[in-house]
């Protein structure tokens, strides 16, 4: 057997426990697609890190097989987080391989059925909370210091851990880093991953173009935001947990953390996905803000080898795009076709 | 940069003509998950060959980039398939990357949203017939026929050529063949290019078991079937295109084919993603089928080596899961968390 996931590959480099399981749905080892058609007309060697195509979906696989790695092997029967989509399915999957109880708080009314569909199949218990997210995720703080229950959202140092060998993989597939990599900033768990990754594995540093959505930027604008809006669901967060080791990562790395609007964000979703890469609007935030920086004239990433992550599927998010469509209805006569196509 | 898509990785395996493109999103390369636990349960060496973990979310982004990058070579401007959903987004990602129009047919009222979204997002034009399956195919091959627009439904040969690769990928894991193949037979393609890159290959053959769903089952019935009828909407063809070769395919294999009921496919849907694998409802009858025979007292499976093909990511269908969902409400209290949770 080959490929058995980021705990066995990258075991040197990943902290975690002696007595810890090795839970994996062989997450990771995802496709790094070059972009030669859109790199010539922005000017560099482009390629996108398509993490949506990780078991459940998204990202946040690379850091759940090492955070429920560690909580079954102390022996805890539940693993409990607050989400607004990919974390809940993202921690549901392990955890049911694991035979661990998946225990997911979500506010009331603001996640769509669709990105729960995920951790209602893999049989997490899924609950509807009063309140926004923060309640939710003060509930899972409050029952996991008085319980034997393992939290699982982003606090979890463990999922740092996994995180970061997507880091190691960039660097396995170049040789080294490259020069940049833009990425979606929401929590900030994942850009503080990538560079802990990075400095780690000791292949050079790229530079890192951290990107917010507009109405939810609240390391752009030096606070945080009390009620974030944007198409993006995925980085909707007003506070981020992990904002300060962010803003540092940035400033280490000579990089910028900068923020687009949600019509660049699905503008830059089209420019993917016409180069056959459909993601997530929050996914393509990173391409966004490459695009944003370039047509602004910086010239910094001129000839330079850029890589853009895509975070999750677009099949993760599919009313963004079915909700504007209409299709044409013919008559099943060729004349009909005919005449349609020309 | 160490892996770049089937067609690059088994190029002395696939017949393509000279001057064909190469069209590639990365497809292919997807995990062989071991399943001990169910295994374990089953008296079996168990794996699943996770084909939903395509680009597009299923198994035909294989084949598609073969017959992608030979209509690309040639010179079409278009390609053009009918489809009810999977086969719609596995042809318009490839044709996006190529630069090349894609047009889908579908049957009228037929295809839910969801699963076209795809096609939508890689900027397919989307046509609705009116009239059956069938009635859209035939305008497929008449304006294919009279037009340079390149046909990409899976009776284009070229299909098969990247197809079979996935069993290329299982010999290549295990140094061998596994005893035996269970995989769901819909228009019968998949089945038969398997077999194809087996006897190709050369590392010995697996015996097939193909399963059909019961009220789409015209090669267990040995008839046509008019008005097919099941859940696994991906398997639901009365007419399978390629159904004698995989008839023949199972023969030479020393195989069965069989039915299962969309109760059993549904109940191995369950199954799987309770070990963390969430497929969608026609990916799981390899799976139902492979239960039943043990169930039905078979031992030609015991301490074998199986796989299990899952041919669909989960994403693709979520209303089966999220329709018959009701999500628990508490408010936002310690207590109302904690009394639920005992």
């Amino acid at each position: 057997m080959t490929y058995q996931g980021v705990i066995d590959r990258y075991c040197h480099h990943i902290e975690l426990p002696p007595n810890s399981a090795r839970i994996t749905l062989l997450e990771g080892n995802t496709p790094l697609i070059p972009m030669p058609h859109l790199g010539r007309q922005l000017g560099c060697d482009l390629y996108v890190k398509f993490e949506g195509l990780n078991p459940t979906g998204s990202f946040k696989d690379r850091g759940m097989t090492v955070a429920v790695s560690e909580a079954a092997g102390r022996k805890v029967s539940s693993v409990i987080c607050a989400s607004t989509g990919n974390t809940a399915a993202s921690a549901a999957a392990p955890a049911a391989r694991a035979g661990l109880r998946a225990i997911v708080l979500i506010p009331e009314g603001k996640v769509a059925s669709g990105k729960l569909a995920g951790a209602i199949a893999y049989g997490a218990e899924v609950i509807q909370v009063q309140g926004s997210f923060d309640a939710a995720l003060s509930l899972v703080l409050e029952i996991t210091q008085k319980k034997p229950i393992a939290l699982v959202n982003s606090i979890n140092p463990f999922r740092l851990e996994g995180q970061k060998t997507a880091a190691f993989e960039i660097c396995d597939e170049f040789g080294k880093a490259p020069d940049w990599l833009c990425l979606p900033v929401g929590n900030a768990g994942n850009i503080t991953s990538y560079w802990l990754g990075f400095r780690q594995y000791d292949r050079g540093n790229p530079r890192l173009l951290g990107v917010q959505a507009e109405g939810a930027a609240p390391l752009v604008l030096g606070h945080p935001v009390d009620s974030p809006e944007t198409i993006a669901t995925a980085i909707r967060i007003g506070k981020p947990a992990r904002g300060e080791q962010a803003l540092e990562a940035v400033r280490e790395s000579r990089g910028k953390i900068i923020s687009v609007s949600d019509r660049e964000i699905l503008e830059a979703q089209k420019i993917l996905a016409a180069e056959g890469v459909w993601v997530e609007p929050a996914s393509s935030a990173g391409l966004a803000g490459l695009v944003a920086q370039i047509q602004g004239g910086s010239s910094e990433y001129r000839n330079c080898r850029v890589v853009v992550v895509c975070t999750g599927h677009g099949m993760k998010d599919p009313s963004v795009i079915t909700d504007r469509f209409v299709a044409k209805v013919i008559p099943a006569e060729y004349e009909a076709l005919r005449s349609l196509l020309i």
